[in-house]
């Protein structure tokens, strides 16, 4: 090629971008010709195409913000989908959901690393990414089985806000442990701005929209309805930020928001094409992250295995306890739900390890659980799929 | 704030995306109910939050593929509601007016460059930077005023892609001269591949679909067309950047062939969100990148005026040249709409920046032309669109 006429950076990252979707679209139809949910397939395509084999992409910032989007509109067309009342219904278990889902984690991880000989800190870390629930890949699946509009589906959103907001809390306590700088104000303050940001965006914005549901639709300009709600979205997710919660928390917010707008049918079939363009490099960016080189050696793979089943059994069992008003059926599906950790575990390790306070095998140990509780749940999901299948379109109290 | 849980790059993006289309949405509607086209508003929406006024946003790598998704996926759109025959109809008329709409500026550009004292290379550089269109503003302004299904639309299209030859060519001589290493043969493979490229995407991929038109529709995956064509944009954008064309003309062609699949009628309303959420960071990073503090001086200002008219007359009369065969009225729509030189005419004058050929107030003057040219086109189109308006949806031969 004699010249680019364009930047280089700019068509690097396009072609990245072609390289991204293909495998991602090759993994997704693989794994649902074999039975096994597409995203799956999504997930296998990033690890084939990533450092870890294949080498052909690498997780830059361009595909980092890619996947965030995806994972934003994922989120806030899982919002569109939520009716607050709905959502209200079913507030005691999710909290005792989430409550219980973000301590049995806490605590064992705790327990296992000091009765292993590591310091408090590090102990902390540990204990701290094995609590995040990323309730990206399970939405992706209820949305898949057609099961968002259920109970079961509800309890899991809403305790995952409450467990976002636990887990910032830990985080918070934990970077301070290592810094040696706890600051109780300081947690004080930001536990209350989390709950104030959710409680004012959740019950404040339903009800603002629900007094002038035609706010969407400005008068010179007819789509403005996407363009607005995706502002809303993009905005609530980067106050979520800046306050410490995750940015799909804002998105989830932003779409419970809209979702009491006049505009809300028409909004949903132009939501859906921004997350199906954006949510392949969600997955495909996980599956990059995997660092095969650091867990060939036996210790590691045992001290993984140990991990992963520390990691789901807890939080199924506090998620199932706090959810069991449900009935034993709907329990277990919100338990397994909440099992997945995703990009979270992914980001707390990496805090940990960019602050010298956890090494590269435990961060590879860490970064295994988060993926290896992601690929478990799809299937488990399906398994109990049937408990809550009844319930669909069936109104709620 | 104690913490951010995610990564700050990530969130910074996200802030950055949320501030520019707030910003590209104001400039929008405020420009709308002016009167004005909301694009010009989304660009000095980008004046004014970039570095030039308040500095809120830099145009980083982020933004930037972002902007290169909204050109992609306008032309991509562009290309879905264009029919090869039809295109095919104005052949001769495109080439003319793409060929002379190229030869005319350059010359022009040379010769006052020469005339002025510059050395031969820089002339070169000016006179290259006179001569790329961007088609990407012309499509929006015919999208807004319903007027891409006319015969002057489909000239400018074609005349578009025979100018970016034209212009690639011209890039890589004027390179070749400024480093003293022209290679002849080297030129004629460049050329040969872009007419191949442009020539088998254009009618074997088009036939290709004819010939299978449900070739987008997976088996195991509903949504597949969508992403399945999104793949071939993105794959022919990354082709036409390896060959040295613009990415648009890859999309442009990927459009071109994905017309003619079943799924035609049902992907529009799927692409639309796409370009609605994407196009504004076009927009806005092309108004990000004016440099006022450079164009203070009365020699530059000059200088700046002198070269918009220089490039403005002389790319109106070499097309409207070149389609005169239309009748003078469709020729002066199809002359001001390859006026604009947008984003190409910047990524131009970056290269001669970057290699040294040009000074940092000629740089800034070639900016300030491109926005210029990009600034004036809309409102002129709207006035002539009278001459083109008669023959929305009318059969052509």
């Amino acid at each position: 090629m004699l010249i680019a006429t364009g930047s280089t950076e700019v068509a690097n990252a396009l072609a990245a971008m072609f390289v991204v979707l293909v495998a991602a679209k090759l993994g997704d139809e693989l794994f649902r010709r074999l039975g096994q949910p597409g995203l799956i397939g999504e997930i296998f395509a990033g690890v084939i195409i990533g450092p870890a084999v294949l080498g052909w992409v690498a997780p830059g910032e361009v595909l980092r913000v890619l996947a965030e989007l995806g994972s934003v509109f994922l989120l806030f067309w899982v919002g569109l989908e939520t009716r607050i009342g709905d959502l209200r219904a079913v507030g005691r278990p999710a909290a005792l959901a989430g409550t219980l889902g973000v301590i049995f984690p806490f605590a064992a991880g705790l327990a296992v690393g000091l009765a292993m000989g590591h310091g408090s800190a590090e102990s902390m870390f540990v204990a701290t990414a094995l609590v995040a629930t990323s309730v990206g890949i399970t939405s992706a699946v209820l949305i898949h089985l057609g099961l968002i509009d259920t109970r079961a589906s509800r309890t899991i959103l809403g305790a995952a806000i409450v467990d976002d907001i636990l887990a910032m809390l830990l985080l918070a306590i934990t970077t301070g442990v290592s810094a040696s700088s706890v600051n109780i104000w300081g947690l004080v303050l930001t536990v209350v701005m989390a709950v104030g940001f959710v409680g004012f965006a959740a019950i404040g914005g339903t009800r603002a929209m629900r007094a002038k549901p035609e706010v969407l639709q400005l008068p010179s300009f007819p789509d403005s309805a996407l363009v607005l709600s995706v502002i809303g979205c993009l905005g609530l997710a980067t106050l979520s930020n800046l306050i410490g919660l995750a940015s799909i928390i804002g998105a989830f917010l932003a779409g419970l928001i809209v979702s009491e707008s006049r505009e809300h049918y028409s909004l949903e079939p132009e939501i859906k094409p921004l997350f199906a363009f954006f949510s392949p490099f969600f997955f495909a960016v996980i599956g990059m992250d995997v660092d095969i080189a650091a867990l060939t050696s036996v210790s590691a793979m045992v001290l993984l295995g140990a991990t992963v089943v520390v990691a789901a059994a807890t939080k199924f069992a506090g998620a199932w306890l706090g959810a069991r008003s449900l009935g034993a059926g709907q329990a277990a599906f919100v338990g397994v739900g909440m099992i997945p950790r995703g990009e979270v575990g992914i980001v707390i390790a990496g805090i940990g390890r960019t602050t010298g306070v956890i090494n590269s095998e435990l961060f590879a140990v860490i970064v295994g659980m988060s993926i290896i509780t992601t690929l478990i749940t799809p299937p488990l999901l399906r398994r109990l799929a049937h408990h809550v299948a009844d319930e669909v379109g069936e109104p709620t109290a």
